[in-house]
């Protein structure tokens, strides 16, 4: 993607920094200013994508050429972004992380100019991730024993977040996609059934079941809900015994309408009585945490969920309050006070600690410097613009993401919002240095 | 993009009919099954993108490589995506067109393999334009005299959904975009400003105010709450003098947090006062079309809005019920009959007529070869996979769009729900033939 996926004002700011000289190393944060009451907990999620945009972050020739086209933009600038490369320090939460308001998930350490550059890509990339996986997990926290795949491609964002919603539905426990890409290009499970079209398309349901079962014999799943639930059914009962005879062994029937519950404890019946009781039974249909969690508590005999649009949109809370701010400057210590978005300045580090049983206990967010006497959640993994190590595989991520999951407290795995919410505490060397930042910056 | 973003049951799919022999042609119609209640109206829009889809489909030697290794595909398949294209007509309703629920928005009409394989990118192109077009004209409804810019880069999800964003927000009547490579490649004017970070940056606000203005002498905008909204303003009317012996005119000043209603009366007395009365205000912060509703009827001297997150994700509404179905194969109309989602069969047109008062006044979901005393909202505009007509350019289209909004009657240009609801009419013709088709495929 081109550098030139950016705001416009980072290309003014950076001119007026060229000229006034300011390339003194900057810390930006990363963060989230405020929970959503929707959400307990966060997973951050998307380092790896934002650490290659870090990585290959350069002007095209053509980028160069179209802004001076534009006017405005000083020779000085122009020249500058012929080689402007990202050569900073980063540290971040590893992948997976479950994280809260206030708590920096990335810190970039980097001159100025590069480190104010880089804010709109990144909180692009990682807002995006740490929003699906947030959302994903509750809907794994809905079904701890079930099949959950993700079925959103068609209604997320875009290309990008189709994909970026597969890989972080997959770090937090989803265990398949069905978009194809995702598969390719993370190695996600791959899984896929059948349109309505296709039994639309044949003159009955037996045939078009039978034309799908013949074409795919290795356990394929009937997509049962087209016209007559119990009906389709029937006839999988009725044609199942010569599938037999060719091999094929059916190995699920999907419902997409309707009473979900009762059609799941209906079907399972047929199918028991049918003598198909290891056909699994497979449920989608605007589904979300919610209703997958109903489902589960009405003991609805379903065996895997296909969850799409509200986990790939995060459509209770499409959007979390996430931004990027200067923390530090050539060695000082800055806030902004705007009101009701006030930040707490200078180079910060999350302390995590645990209770006795092994769930999370305590965030601190604290100055760098302080000690931590349980365990710093930011690690680096940049230094000067190159990886420190090579990064985890996303089957690494997705086990510490579930471990992550299994330390939560019982109230923040709840779906329904935990009171109090979790917090962290502010150090006070932090707070004390909020103080002496503003009596400095007062005018 | 890769021809493998796609479900995954486009392609089991794809095997099966291929096996069945079964490419006569069908017709598909993209469509939203139901208006939520925060919206009056649809702007259909992501056309273009959707076409350049369907005209450059085609799988890479490495994709068919990477679906052979997996297993389960037959030769007859990997051989048949060798070669596959789209190579069927699409009638749709022209970018910027205002429509509802059950209207069909795009029509493919072309061999089953193909017009079934298309379903997943088209509707995940058409979906995301269409939902935020949709939003965006709600915006430009509530300000009709202001200055509206696309600010939402950073938490759209991802860098599609940026772009096609703040395309879909320029045909819905937004002016601007602050995302650069949207300005590129889409011909919006480029908008920014600075950020808090600047000016933290700066040992004081002044100096950052400044260095800026010297950087972009041409009406710069300032942003003035990072610290005391008031203050700022007072210092921007003390450096003014010297800024205009040095040639600069400042052209606006930004308000990001707090009461900006209040905010913006402050300021615009204090700018007056201090000789500045053609310095214009921005204001941004969270802002959706009812924020923006509040502040232009409480008389708020705001001439201008940054709208960010909630227009680009659609915050209230992230996702349409929109869908890509089965109509018609092989010459008979066929239709799903789901609980809850069943559909109208057969291939259809909408027929709009207008009032006296040139305002819309009826839509009427029909047949292809009923007749329409109205227009016919379905164009032609690709045939054996090539485009019709040239496409009109993006500014065509949001001419188009504002004269949409234009003919909106009052009810359907509110923000608040309208009731009724407008819906088409369903053509009695169509009812005989949902009737007919019910009977055939009765079990």
């Amino acid at each position: 993607m081109t550098a030139l996926l950016t705001d416009l004002y980072q290309l003014t700011m950076l001119q007026a920094y060229l000229e006034q000289g300011m390339d003194d190393s900057a810390t930006f944060e990363l963060f989230v200013r405020k929970l959503p009451p929707e959400r307990n907990f966060l997973v951050a999620a998307g380092l790896e994508q934002a650490l290659e945009f870090l990585q290959s972050l350069a002007f095209a020739e053509d980028d160069i050429a179209w802004l001076e086209s534009q006017g405005g933009f000083s020779q000085r600038l122009l020249d500058h972004l012929k080689t402007f490369r990202f050569t900073g320090d980063v540290h971040a939460m590893p992948e997976g992380t479950v994280c809260f308001a206030d708590e920096p998930i990335v810190r970039v350490t980097a001159p100025l100019p590069q480190a104010q550059f880089v804010e709109s890509r990144l909180l692009n990339i990682v807002h995006l991730q740490t929003l699906i996986a947030s959302k994903a997990a509750r809907v794994v926290l809905a079904a701890p024993d079930k099949r959950l795949v993700d079925f959103g491609m068609r209604r997320a964002h875009g290309a990008e977040a189709a994909l970026a919603a597969a890989r972080a539905a997959y770090i937090a426990g989803v265990g398949g996609t069905a978009t194809v890409e995702a598969a390719r290009r993370f190695g996600i499970p791959a899984v896929g059934t059948m349109a309505h079209s296709f039994v639309q398309a044949f003159a009955s349901e037996g045939r078009a079941f039978t034309a799908f079962a013949r074409a795919w014999p290795n356990r394929p799943t009937l997509l049962i809900d087209t016209y007559d639930t119990e009906a389709a059914v029937a006839q999988v009962v009725a044609l199942a015994p010569q599938w037999a005879r060719e091999g094929i062994t059916l190995g699920g029937v999907r419902l997409d309408s309707g009473d979900l519950a009762q059609h799941a404890k209906a079907v399972r019946a047929l199918l028991d009585a049918g003598g198909l009781p290891s056909v699994r039974i497979v449920a989608s249909g605007n589904l979300d945490e919610h209703r997958v969690a109903q489902l589960v508590a009405a003991g609805a005999p379903i065996d895997g969920f296909g969850v799409g649009t509200a986990m790939d949109t995060s459509s209770d809370v499409p959007a979390l309050d996430a931004v990027y701010k200067l923390q530090s400057y050539a060695g000082v210590a800055r806030r902004k006070r705007s009101q009701g978005k006030a930040t707490w300045p200078g180079i910060k580090q999350v302390c995590r600690t645990l209770g006795a049983d092994g769930r999370l206990h305590h965030d601190r967010v604290q100055l760098e410097p302080e000690p931590c006497a349980g365990r710093p959640l930011l690690e680096p993994v940049l230094r000067a613009g190159r990886l420190v190590a090579p990064l985890p595989t996303l089957d690494q991520i997705r086990a510490h993401c579930a471990a992550q999951l299994q330390c939560l407290p019982d109230a923040l795995r709840s779906l329904a919002p935990a009171a109090p919410p979790f917090s962290p505490e502010i150090s006070d060397a932090l707070r004390a240095l909020a103080h002496e930042v503003d009596a400095a910056t007062r005018q």
